[in-house]
């Protein structure tokens, strides 16, 4: 039986303020926190509507709640049998953190779904580290979670300022774009920053200024855009393919 | 004043019954509507809260309506200033209509936000047309509408069983799958048909046995897969490189 005050922290978990102040976030669903234990992230409390066996929960405490009860704390409209609660971990990006491999930069992705999708796309590509300006979603947010369908326990995530990171950094700066070098031409390149916008906006105009090469997918039809995870996704395949 | 049953009407529009009974469909938001009206899509009617110019509104009659009256009759939680009727068109795939040029097939992508930027990434490459197993997210629902940013109007878009479609096609049959061909050696192919399946199962069974030739795009890191959306956009962008 939860307690009210419990019910409460958990619920506080699906806003940004929650989890800042508990320094905690969720993982629901089966799939996603199979995936989480199974990069080895730890977890730090399970509550489930069935019984979850040790090689599932990986020795985290497991609370069993009812289904009535897990509706309570689930933020999905159909609650799965398992929610997890895991400790935020902010890793700072080092001092010449984008001089070696691939990073992919994200300037100003609000919404979630893309944030995550974005950060699949990265594990997909086996990129280096991911990078989140400031006013990105919340790496820990329910939908970016889920969305990245548990790449965020694997990839390397880092929220920082863009602009300053890009100023200090060795490696070239790639910025998604739509004008610039065709993405079909791009050149091999081991380490790269590749750096998408947001949707409404693109690229931000102080990031603009430390990009070193402006990369577009030729377009053979007519859509003003694409969608930007989209975009990253196509830029990056190009860049394997020469560059792997 | 909108009476209440024109509210009622286009309330129903939200969901596929309502449309389906009505031969209607909704556009809401200034930018997906001057996309579709650019298009030379037909606009039966237009509500909006400000004046809306002839150019604008393509001779669609206007009806100017309160903000409260908007937010009724919007399906957005935060509603734009105009919101478009339109009529449903549906073009059935004719017979041998897969033979030339380049399909994209979704075999029952169930998110709307999926299957809208799925159109969206079919009008950037400029494929010929896209078709929508039944079982699809439906073409005329609002967030598909939204999702494609306005290809919607623009992309030659059938509902039609595939399996029966894709046996009778004389053009090459692709199917997006985690094994097969390796996305970076596809061979050029002005003819072709590209079929992504849904988010959780992949390609169905019927759909499998129609495929020439799976591929797969190569993965350099550990995600198990990619959204249906960057996959498809992944391999629109090696068959046009080769292809163009």
């Amino acid at each position: 039986m939860l307690t009210k005050a419990e019910v409460q922290d958990l619920r506080s978990l699906q806003e940004r303020r929650g989890r800042e102040a508990l320094g905690l976030f969720l993982v629901e669903g089966e799939k996603t926190l199979s995936e989480v234990i199974g990069s080895g992230f730890p977890v730090e409390r399970i509550y489930s509507t069935r019984p979850v066996s040790p090689e599932e929960s990986a020795g985290a405490p497991v609370t069993e709640v009812s289904g009535p009860e897990m509706a309570r704390i689930s933020g999905l409209p159909t609650p799965s049998p398992v929610l997890a609660v895991c400790r935020i971990r902010r890793v700072p990006l080092s001092p010449g953190g984008l001089d070696r491999g691939l990073t992919l930069a994200l300037d100003g992705v609000q919404d979630p779904g893309n944030v995550g999708t974005l950060l699949r796309i990265a594990d997909w590509y086996g990129l280096d580290r991911v990078v989140l300006s400031p006013d990105c979603a919340d790496l820990f947010s329910p939908k970016v979670v889920a969305a990245s369908m548990g790449s965020f326990a694997r990839v390397a995530a880092h929220s920082a300022a863009l602009a300053p990171a890009l100023a200090s950094s060795q490696a070239p700066v790639l910025g998604c774009d739509l004008k610039g070098e065709d993405a079909h031409s791009l050149h091999p390149r081991r380490d790269a920053v590749i750096v998408v916008g947001s949707e409404g906006r693109g690229l931000s105009e102080e990031v603009r200024r430390h990009v070193t090469a402006f990369v577009t997918i030729p377009r053979y039809g007519r859509a003003e855009s694409l969608n930007a995870a989209v975009a990253a996704a196509v830029v990056c395949d190009n860049l394997r393919r020469v560059s792997a």
